[in-house]
C-alpha cells in the first residue's frame, strides 16, 4: 500500500520527468518491498521557491545570492 | 485535537461538495471518537493529474489509455 | 484517487473506532465525490500528548491544567 | 535534519513574511535542538479557504457569516 | 531540495530494504531532475495494518479475509 | 488556522525541548502572521535515524560512518 509523497521546487518539471519518477519510484517499491503497482499512489507537489525554506533563508533568496540555479 | 490531510485529484470538485467532505468527516470525528469541532481541521489539497502517480504512470496518462474518468 | 491522513492523539483509540472511522470516511468519499473505495486509502497516525502542541504549549501540559481530557 | 511543513489559509501574505518564518523557525531549530540549518528544510503551504474546514465548515463560510477574517 | 514522504505498512521491512529504498529513489531524483544527494531527506514512515485503511476497512481486516499478505 | 508538521530525527529530545519548540513556533505565527494561539496545531514526529534518507543513505548509516552525530 505505498503512499508516496515528493515536494520539489517548481519550476521547469516537464510531464515526461513526473512520468519517469512515478515510475521509477513505482519499480522500486516494487523491486525492494514486492509492493503491487495498483496499489502505489505517488503525489507530486511543486513548491514556489518562495515558499521553501533552507539554510533559513527562502529559496529564493538563497539562488539569488550566491549560489547556482542547478541541482536544487 | 484531529487533523485530517485530504488529497484528492483536481477537477470538478465543487466548493458545495468540500463543503460537505468537511461536514461528514467533522461529523464522523466527533461521533466516533468524541472529539470538538472547534478543535478538528481538515485541508483538502486538489492535485493536478499529471502530479499523481498510480499503477507506475501519471494518471492523466492512466486516464487517457482506457480507463473512464469517473470514480477516480 | 484519495488519500486521507488523520492524525489524533493517542490513547484509548480502539480497533472498532478506527475501522469506523474508515468505513465512514471512505463512505464520504463515494457518496460525495463518487471515489472507488479499492482506490481510497486512509492512514491513521496517532501522535503522543507530549508531542502535539496546542495554544502554545503541549496537549499534555494543556490537559493536565485546567482542560478536561475528553472531547480532545 | 529538520523538515518542518506549514500550512496557513492563503491571502495576502507577504514574501517578507514567509522569510520572516523561515529565518525564525529556523533559529528556534538551531537553538533549541542545536540543528544545523543547512540541513532544515521548511515548505510553507498555502491552502485557500475553500479547501481548509474548521469547526465542520469551510473556512471560507466561517469567516463569512459572523467571524472576523484577522487573527484567523 | 526534494522532500520525499514514504508511508508503508508495518511488518518484516529490514533495515537493508530501507537502504535500498533510499539509495535507489535518491538515485532517481539525481539522475531525472538533476538534484542534489546532499539535499534530499527521505522520510520512511511504517504503518500499523491497523491504522491503514483500504477499501473501506482496516487493512488488517481486509488481509485477515481473503487476501494474501505479500504484495501489499 | 496555521497547521505545523515537525520531523526530526529520533533521540534524546526532552519534553522541556517539545515544549520550548511549541511555544516559540507559535510565537512566530501570532508575531509574525498574526495567527490566534487556540487555532494553531504544531505536530512533533520523531524519526528513527533507520527511517530518515538522507544524501543517498540512511542517517544512521551517515552518522557511523564520518560523520559526528551532535547537530544533525
Amino acid at each position: 500500500m505505498p503512499y508516496v509523497n515528493v515536494q520539489i521546487l517548481k519550476g521547469n518539471v516537464t510531464r515526461e520527468q513526473k512520468a519517469q519518477l512515478v515510475e521509477e519510484i513505482t519499480g522500486t517499491l516494487v523491486r525492494v518491498l514486492n509492493k503491487k503497482p495498483e496499489k502505489t499512489h505517488i503525489v507530486i507537489q511543486e513548491i514556489d521557491p518562495d515558499n521553501w525554506g533552507f539554510s533559513g533563508q527562502l529559496t529564493s533568496a538563497y539562488q539569488a545570492s550566491d549560489h547556482p540555479v542547478s541541482g536544487n
